[in-house]
């Protein structure tokens, strides 16, 4: 099963594609779509959308699993928020199945506890991923944990 | 000038067109596009962003005008900026100029104090548009006096 795992955001969106056969996932892409912060809100996420539907056409997933936000204080999240909604309805315009999951229960997923840090998260998608070296930059190696997530908790 | 007043949501988006030459404004259109709450979350966006489509496509508008949002703290608000963005998106888009006014504001621009009620925003909706009827339902209002604050502040 081809899954895309999605970390969301205005800045930066984290990306990673895996494909699973069995017991084994491989990696296939990841990386981050990234908006310029001098362009309008807006214009930044057209871009979002427009870089997103490549991304969908080029791996055609059968699965998206995206991380999932509660609880928002500042402006700042709001616009992360906004981007978060043009993800999820990029996704569905190409019919993609969504699975959605908060933070706690991907390092649950991962590493078998809610409260694991970052690197106990980013060695056990090494590890489940096969790869020798850390997917760079952090959003895509959150958004492969989704991914893996999506998987694992199907 | 041509500007189109969104009140956004991911269950209604209220929306309002509005034509303004010299102290003359007139109502267009006003009403609001409604979600099915049985439908998910992503569904419901990708009508929101269709519809939002075929009203610009339709009316042409030369301006949008939009409520702002500044906190939040349910995760029932977190679907309404979620739309919020799709909407942002949407209107991007098309090229069309985007402004956007926190409530207190639309209240000042309409009744001059910011602590104005329901009724006395409506009532300078009808004044300012010459309309004998209130507009319904109260989302469509609501984008009206978005869509007549656009014209004021400019």
């Amino acid at each position: 099963m081809r899954i895309l795992g999605i970390d969301p955001g205005l800045a930066r969106v984290g990306y990673g594609v895996i494909e699973t056969a069995g017991r084994e996932q491989t990696m296939l892409d990841c990386g981050i779509i990234r908006t310029d912060s001098g362009r309008p809100e807006g214009e930044r996420m057209v871009e979002i959308a427009r870089d997103l539907r490549q991304l969908i056409r080029a791996w055609k997933p059968e699965l998206a699993a995206v991380e999932k936000f509660f609880f928002y204080r500042s402006s700042n999240t709001i616009a992360v928020v906004q981007a978060r909604g043009v993800v999820i309805m990029t996704l569905s315009r190409f019919g993609l199945p969504i699975v959605e999951f908060p933070p706690m229960q991907i390092k649950q997923a991962l590493t078998g506890h809610g409260h694991a840090d970052k690197d106990e998260v980013l060695e056990a998608v090494m590890r489940e991923l096969s790869l020798e070296t850390p997917p760079r930059p952090d959003d895509a190696a959150d958004a492969l944990a989704v991914a893996l997530t999506g998987w694992f908790q199907r």
